[in-house]
């Protein structure tokens, strides 16, 4: 396999026309690109080609697989529990991997869960944990298994040597227009997932107007994209699509949704919330094999929550990662906004829309999110969804609590904020929170 | 006009989505790049992307201005006969424009033709006339408008100040997956041309094996956007378009090629390449307002043959370019090859193929043309055809006399012109060779 034997500008023309690149074709660009033995502007025509020429199972195994095996590879081999990762694809207000991943680590399986940070309308589950004073979530992959050993929960941001070349796949589809391809959207993902050493993955692609993807069948089909990436490597990966039109629970905000997701561990999240959590830890189970049906895995996680056993968990993760424990008992501890706006109903009516997009981009405006990857993120600052999409309301009627620390930036928010609730004679639309699923 | 007004991400996505580029951001994109300002690995997938989304005749206009803008552009004010050029697409034998170009500056036409090398299987004008001793093709711009006056026509070759923006992203797309798209094509070759200063343009596109082009639609889809370019320009600009699914006329190769031409001059060339450049020089003259009706116009280039004054004019630009002269009278004078092989047909029948693309790929491996643009020609080396589609001929007939000068580029040919002919029973396709036009 030498690199004589491949011309860039014959694999650009033949995906360009919809040929099919070789496994080991997509092997040699991947690694001359991580090298830096192909330029930038070569890779980047390509990258368009398959913007619109796509690629096929066939190309997108060994692609993800040459990106996952670009850097070091967790070696989780130690760990005895069943080892299961559940990823979103990014929504407003969704914490769901912070309730989820103690329920089901009380459970017995093991979860190595690397996460991102927030950009743009969607948050991170990186920020949010770090919204707990002292929390950690630079761990180097030589301390993974040990902490996992511990805990059975690691929450751990991504480091320089897990997937480079996604890293500088992605800085390059960044600035050349190339992000939103559902194969390399899918290959993104499931490069850094599959990097982690599991025995399986849940996967939840959201779908609507806060997220990536806003229609179901371009949503379908980054999942089927994903699960075909999974099942090739040899780890089992299901797909849930779930409802992205409005922000998921009540919390949309760094430490508000902490608070939210010690809710859903007491029992007490609120409806949709636990519902996708429920649906997605019993998936979790099944594929560790720790729950043969749906209602013995359902049972099992009512469990760990009823017996207080997934907030023990969380405690320890938290307490494992740097972070002070004592937030579980005492939220007071965890940070609170100088000041409350209420943004109330100018009429009578039923809330037809209310918009993830703009609450998520006034959580931004507020501080609490990034615009660029450099900007700080104020964990304070949030939204609380008072009145969501079905909701009678009467004229003054708080739609939604707006916690903010400085007043410009509440000013900067006010426009997004108010415009983003629809109250109007209705029906409200009716959407089902889980759409479908893919396995 | 700011550059921080631009996004480049944004136009890069708006032209992947389908939208248009405005006139100014148009402008922009091809002044920062050439410029240096805009980096190669945001032009190329902007440039996929117009591949797979094209170019609109309203953004077609100012990126080709904005190209033949990036350099000097010739000052011809100072010629007052009309200044008409001829482009052809490229193909296999066409040495039109050697003929071309005199008959029609004999009739009054002022011609400043800028020409490319030879690369592939097609040959270049260039290097046909550089198989004259002596002949230079290096004209700097501040020369043009003097030689112009003196003798009515200029073969150039093109220089470093012309059109330097189609320089640096031709180099890209050759390097980038994205030659073969109409309106790079386009642009590219009219923005050469319209920095000519023209009073009008006449184009030949070729179809079939041998050209650029194989198809008629995609052939006349690039002849209706130069066309469109053209006139958006206010040049005037016509299109033929011609079949090239066998070489034009009998001889392939530089030197050879030059003597073909000088049998047209004499009025004694084969009928195929007569056709074809009394049809363009008809539209020349006609576009120069030298001549009213299509009668008029074939009568004065036929006058120009007769009477010796075309002749005339190549023996005076040979001259002023520096080549000799008297290869006008004296054939001798130019490059002939040291041997000569008999390629003779094996059966009796009618000639159903006189492949262009092998006959070409042929006369590169005999050293008469490039593989890369660095490669240095053999003037003297080429191919005759004998025998050409529609013919019959009978076992042991030759169907081509192989001029090489080196035992080990025929043996490199051979195989390649062996399979280049086809006899059979028949019968033979009929194609026309004039296959429609474009105004």
């Amino acid at each position: 396999m030498t690199t004589s034997h491949h011309s860039i500008v014959e694999l650009i023309e033949r995906k360009r026309d919809g040929g099919e690149l070789s496994a080991q074709e997509l092997e040699w660009l991947v690694r001359e690109f991580t090298a830096d033995r192909l330029p930038d502007y070569q890779m980047a025509p390509l990258l368009m080609a398959i913007f619109f020429a796509g690629m096929t199972p066939d190309e997108l195994a060994p692609w993800t697989e040459a990106m996952l095996r670009s850097g070091e590879v967790l070696d989780l081999s130690g760990v005895t529990a069943p080892k299961i990762d559940k990823h979103s694809t990014g929504g407003v207000g969704d914490k769901v991997s912070i309730p989820l991943a103690p329920m089901v680590a009380a459970c017995g399986v093991a979860i190595p869960m690397v996460s991102g940070r927030g950009l743009g309308h969607t948050g991170g589950t990186l920020d949010k944990l770090e919204s707990i004073p002292g929390f950690r979530t630079a761990i180097e992959p030589g301390d993974f298994a040990s902490l996992l050993g511990r805990t059975g929960l690691v929450f751990a941001g991504q480091t320089e040597t897990l997937v480079p070349a996604d890293k500088r796949i992605y800085a390059l589809r960044d600035t050349t227009g190339t992000v939103p391809s559902v194969p390399l959207i899918a290959s993104s993902i499931m490069s850094k997932k599959l990097a982690e050493d599991l025995d399986g993955l849940v996967l939840d692609v959201k779908v609507g107007w806060g997220a990536f993807m806003r229609d179901e069948s371009s949503a379908r089909r980054l999942a089927a994209t994903m699960v075909s990436i999974g099942k090739a490597h040899g780890t089992p990966t299901i797909a849930l699509l779930t409802d992205m039109n409005q922000p998921l629970g009540r919390e949309v905000g760094n430490a508000s949704e902490i608070r939210e997701s010690l809710a859903v561990l007491r029992g007490d999240g609120p409806a949709d919330v636990n519902e996708v959590t429920f649906r997605l830890g019993i998936e979790m189970l099944r594929l560790g094999g720790l729950a043969g049906g749906r209602t013995e895995a359902r049972e099992r996680l009512e469990r760990s929550i009823a017996s207080g056993a997934a907030l023990d968990v969380f405690a320890r993760v938290i307490e494992a990662q740097g972070g002070d424990p004592r937030i579980v008992d005492d939220e007071s501890l965890l940070p609170s906004p100088a000041h409350v706006w209420e943004l109330t109903a100018t009429r009578e009516g039923i809330v037809t829309e209310c918009d993830p997009l703009g609450i998520g981009n006034a959580v931004v405006r507020l501080g609490g999110g990034r615009e660029r990857k450099e900007d700080v993120v104020d964990p304070a600052v949030g939204v609380t969804v008072l009145a969501k999409v079905g909701d009678h309301v009467s004229p003054g009627q708080p739609l939604a609590l707006v916690g903010y620390n400085h007043e410009a930036q509440l000013d900067n928010a006010r426009e997004v904020l108010e415009s983003a609730w629809v109250v109007s004679d209705g029906p409200a639309p009716s959407r089902p929170l889980i759409i479908g699923e893919v396995r």
